[in-house]
């Protein structure tokens, strides 16, 4: 299971004033703490800086890199910001996200190719935010092959089903669980992820709810999700669950997070 | 959901005197509680009182039914004291549990059509426990097809799909999950239900596993599961699952459940 820590985005109150001031000690205190916690990638986006985002986030790349030993989700829609971002960065790192729609496709796909990174694609397109599962497995089809024709291999796609709140369509969760449940069968190689608080917005007890899901989305083939390595419970369940859905051999790693504490 | 009760079961220590002793005010409350807490059945079970067995579960039945207006579970592999629970019984019993053994479907099976009752059937039989999935699915067809045969509809049927402990065989979880979801795609009507507490045998912090294992099952289709109403986090679980699964229309039970206090 690869596990995005998604604590460094400037949507965040007390991420916005330390990526605006550099504050290094800071930002490379909160990747520490997430790549401690569990985290296997490490998510900077600096969304919220609109002009100065391609230096935020060259900034963090930097900052954060040289803190910690994994490497980036580079969290932005532009490809100016993911182009500086990228050409700092050392490994392999995530470009989250494109989507079908053309322009940021053909934007975003060749920075892919050059540096050999993986990439988020989420499924929407230029008609919209797709309705049923069908809607979506065609979507993420027509990204897996256009990336094909330019040389990308399955195995550095990760598709996010585009997660809708359950408040605003009761059919939402199932509609993600199903797709991804579709695409890791349809695929070989392909990894699917998704972020967790989408699908409970507007409800109560909201990390209930998003507990939940991660444990659907993993049941149904999820390899990769983007949530807070330390919110304790969250990592514990993904560890009950990998023992559950036969992801962990003999229970090894669920009783080494028991004896670390881990599972409090 | 169906949500059976399981606390009143002589294995448990404080419930075993409590029958020997046919303390009626103990028993009574112990079943209040589940069902003020969301049990929609309440399981009684006089397994560890052997010679006893007949008289206690008719007791049991007795007792339980003159305090509270929900069905009862007759949990017990004998026929003669599931004969003389449902003797007493008002309403539509659910039987727990047949299997495809020959002398055990024989000796129940009867009863069932005698009393219009529902069954629990265990995915085993005369072979012994299977090991993968089809053969879990074959002996649950064979079982309905028997059934079908004596005029038993299919959704009186509840086939529990015999869960082993991960820590015996790292894909026991998943061959349990899969054979929920393969019986419920194979037969028109058919329901599956399954305890909890088998799966996480000889493990630390259960508790998480069973949660998790709760939620993967309900995920496949899992309709009735018996569990401890009481332990209020599952519960609330149960709720955050069907809400996901598109099982709450508009997400009003669960809303229903955070207003009542029943979330936290």
């Amino acid at each position: 299971m690869l596990i995005v820590g998604e604590r460094i985005n400037t949507s965040r109150k007390a991420i916005e004033p330390a990526v605006r001031e550099r504050n290094t000690e800071f930002i490379q205190k909160v990747a520490k703490e997430q790549v401690a916690a569990g985290a296997t990638f490490i998510d900077v986006n600096a969304g919220t800086l609109v002009d100065d985002e391609p230096e935020a986030l060259k900034w963090l790349v930097q900052t954060v890199q040289s803190a910690i030993d994994v490497p980036l989700c580079i969290d932005s829609p532009n490809p100016i910001a993911i182009g500086a971002a990228l050409k700092v960065h050392k490994g392999k790192a995530i470009i989250n996200s494109i989507t079908g729609e053309k322009e940021r496709f053909q934007s975003i796909a060749p920075l892919v190719k050059e540096y050999g990174a993986s990439v988020v694609a989420l499924c929407m397109d230029d008609r919209g935010m797709p309705e049923n599962i069908e809607e979506r497995f065609n979507i993420a089809e027509n990204i897996v092959e256009q990336l094909a024709q330019m040389g990308i291999p399955q195995r550095d796609i990760y598709i996010d089903p585009l997660v809708r709140p359950i408040s605003t369509g009761s059919d939402n969760g199932l509609v993600a669980i199903e797709t991804i449940r579709r695409v890791m069968q349809g695929f070989d190689g392909v990894h699917t992820i998704c972020g967790l608080s989408n699908v409970s917005f507007g409800l109560p007890e909201r990390k209930l709810l998003n507990q939940a899901f991660l444990i659907m989305c993993m049941t149904a083939g999820l390899d990769a999700v983007i949530l807070d390595p330390l919110d304790n419970h969250l990592m514990a369940l993904v560890a009950a669950s990998r023992a559950l859905l036969n992801k962990d051999e003999f229970c090894m790693d669920y009783i080494a997070a028991y004896k670390a504490g881990r599972l409090e």
